[in-house]
């Protein structure tokens, strides 16, 4: 592995066993991400004095002028079309939670380069030195002008939420929480593929999420935009249910568009009878409730590293199986989805992000299977190279629907 | 030109002289800032599973909590010390003025090229959605995790003096604006050089600068710093002196700190007798105030696109000739400066840019010059090889002697 790295800043490992740089027990994670991981390159040539005078002084100076005169060239004469922000305070990375923003830069870095290798999409890391909402609304609405979008990542529930909403209410560019989103439109791909294996629709399903943080609630609301039958969302304490006195805003307003059943109680009380596990918690569901599902029952058990249910088990109940994890099959990564939605979107100029765009999203990646489906193949590959240029179209396209596309 | 343009989003001149594109008259300088002059690349591979499990997870996990636990590690893995931010608030660009943050994004753009191409370092342009000095305080502060210096651009003088303060004082990353201090460490390698071929000495020489905005009030410091015999400034009103009613905090400054000759009055009046003139106003010198300046002077008229004196009235009456322009010998150029001092104090993770780290540099930029010294070569080309490694070298050197390196 360490012999392919391409990085010229990275680490070797020596004959001992350790890291030619750090003299420290070689890991390849270390030695990969020495120097970090992404670069800026120039697109046009910088060779010579005729050069500079067209990319820089006196040439350019015809170009600013044009956009001060009609702002809408930025986006023909700049980057701004092509790049986006990836804008994270540090609170709730991977499953580290709040770590800072120097720490999650590693991680902000790994999404850019997602955002170029899958989506062709230019990203820059955006870890901010504050945790306020305010701050944080106010920096990235300042930060703006330079940026065709904006990412949100790993940023901590109900925080999440309200940053999100603000950000969309103040800006004309698409802003997009991709723990919520990206997870939500991958889930309903997998679930419509997972419904038309067994003979069902969406509409005959009830499903019970395991987690009301960011996951768990954007699932919840796109699973009722897309027509499920019903869906109940569970916490620590059960099921967020109307009765309870200990919600959040963000947890009562759950509470209101949920479980039109009325479940109160314990998840794994919820999960007797459900067609769908969806696990976005971290938590672990008892074999016992695996079992009490419906018949062919669906169990998404998205938590990484750990699963909320081993794969072994739930195949001993459930009809498909899907996790978070890339050495199972059925994965449900979001690299499916937001490289084409912010291709997509850009691609168009959209303004925003809309449900239509993020529902023709998933219908376009769960159609990417279309003949080949199986209980081992409801969602495809991050490595399917149809999968973005699929997910791209359709969401161009909803956005033009929408009526939020610019060109 | 046309056909050796890289960026696959160009438009091209059509046989009839239009933009392939646009369809307007082909100019190439849109032609070539078509889709913008920047991209984002990965330096690592993503080409399979394997690659993902270092990248992103989960080995990318293991890199987030060594920096949480140890946050220098930041400057290892990931690209912390290889980045820039290129600051503008888009109130002072070019000879343009105040055009807003997205018709200055060309310029960012051109800048972030010109640090990879000549320093080997990463830049982000960050146009700013405001010109509130609060703002654009806070605004930085909060951005700085992401990036391992700030390169203020273009921000109207005298907001950009006290911006640069405050940033200083509140990070500990370099924060440089380069309107001010690039430009004055080029002028005064030039002037080394032109008092070396004329054999004399900084002390030996009396100064007038055209200009109080951000590159005189920096270039008037600066030459004070490194033993100027007296330089005085002027703006609109002629020399600010003591005695006047109309002087900014900065301008005030300026006053006590220069002028030990005591002039007042108009330019003009000022060059009588004068060694050196130094032209950062775009305004114009009458040829008489030339021809009245000291035997063997020296005229830098560096405004754009047109300096204050000619370069070929200028030759009548001065020994050394400097100009703004690439069609012109001497060319006091800032990309001689920003990508080598950048690349230097990046290089030693400098907290900060000292005076001693500018002195290097102009010193470094002088040398490059050596047996080649001529009245037409005072200053090398911006294309000239040696020039970014000398001063990267002295600029790293110099901050190890400050006390500001970190490695």
């Amino acid at each position: 592995m360490a012999a392919e790295i391409v990085n010229p800043r990275s680490g070797a490992e020596t004959d001992s066993g350790t890291d030619s740089v750090t003299d420290e027990p070689f890991d390849p994670a270390f030695a990969l991400h020495r120097g970090g991981k992404l670069a800026v390159r120039a697109t046009v040539p910088v060779r010579d004095r005729d050069d500079l005078s067209l990319a820089y002084t006196p040439g350019v100076a015809r170009v600013c002028t044009a956009i001060a005169e009609k702002p809408e060239l930025v986006h023909d004469y700049t980057w701004k079309s092509q790049v986006v922000a990836v804008v994270t305070d540090g609170t709730a990375v991977l499953g580290l939670g709040d770590i800072g923003p120097e720490a999650s830069l590693p991680v902000m870095e790994g999404k850019a380069i997602l955002f170029k290798q899958f989506g062709g999409v230019d990203a820059v890391p955006i870890a901010l030195a504050t945790t306020d909402a305010d701050e944080i609304v106010e920096t990235v609405v300042r930060l703006a002008p330079s940026f065709g979008g904006v990412n949100l990542e790993d940023i901590a529930a109900p925080r999440c939420f309200e940053i999100e909403r603000r950000l969309q209410e103040r800006l004309d560019i698409p802003v997009f929480h991709d723990d919520q989103h990206g997870t939500a439109v991958v889930t309903l791909a997998a679930l419509r593929n997972a419904a038309r294996l067994t003979g069902r629709t969406l509409g005959d399903l009830r499903a019970v999420i395991s987690g009301a943080g960011a996951a768990g609630v954007a699932i919840a609301k796109f699973l009722l935009a897309a027509g499920i039958g019903d869906v109940a969302v569970t916490d620590r304490k059960g099921v967020v249910s109307a009765g309870r006195d200990d919600l959040t805003d963000v947890k009562r307003e759950i509470a209101e568009l949920t479980n039109r059943a009325g479940l109160t109680g314990s998840l794994a009380s919820a999960l007797e009878g459900a067609d769908v596990f969806i696990g976005v918690s971290g938590g672990t569901v008892p074999e016992e409730a695996v079992a009490s599902m419906a018949k062919d029952a669906f169990v998404f058990a998205m938590a990484n590293p750990d699963p909320e249910v081993h794969p072994d088990v739930a195949h001993k109940y459930a009809a498909v199986v899907a996790t978070g994890r890339s050495d199972f099959p059925n994965q449900i990564n979001n690299v499916l989805a937001f490289p084409g939605i912010f291709a997509g979107a850009l691609q168009v100029r959209a303004s925003r992000i809309t449900e239509g765009m993020k529902i023709a999203a998933a219908q376009a990646l769960a159609d990417v299977v279309g003949d080949e489906l199986a209980a081992d193949f409801v969602i495809p590959s991050p490595f399917d190279e149809r999968v973005a240029p699929a997910v791209t179209a359709a969401v161009a396209a909803a956005a033009r629907v929408d009526g939020v596309a610019r060109r």
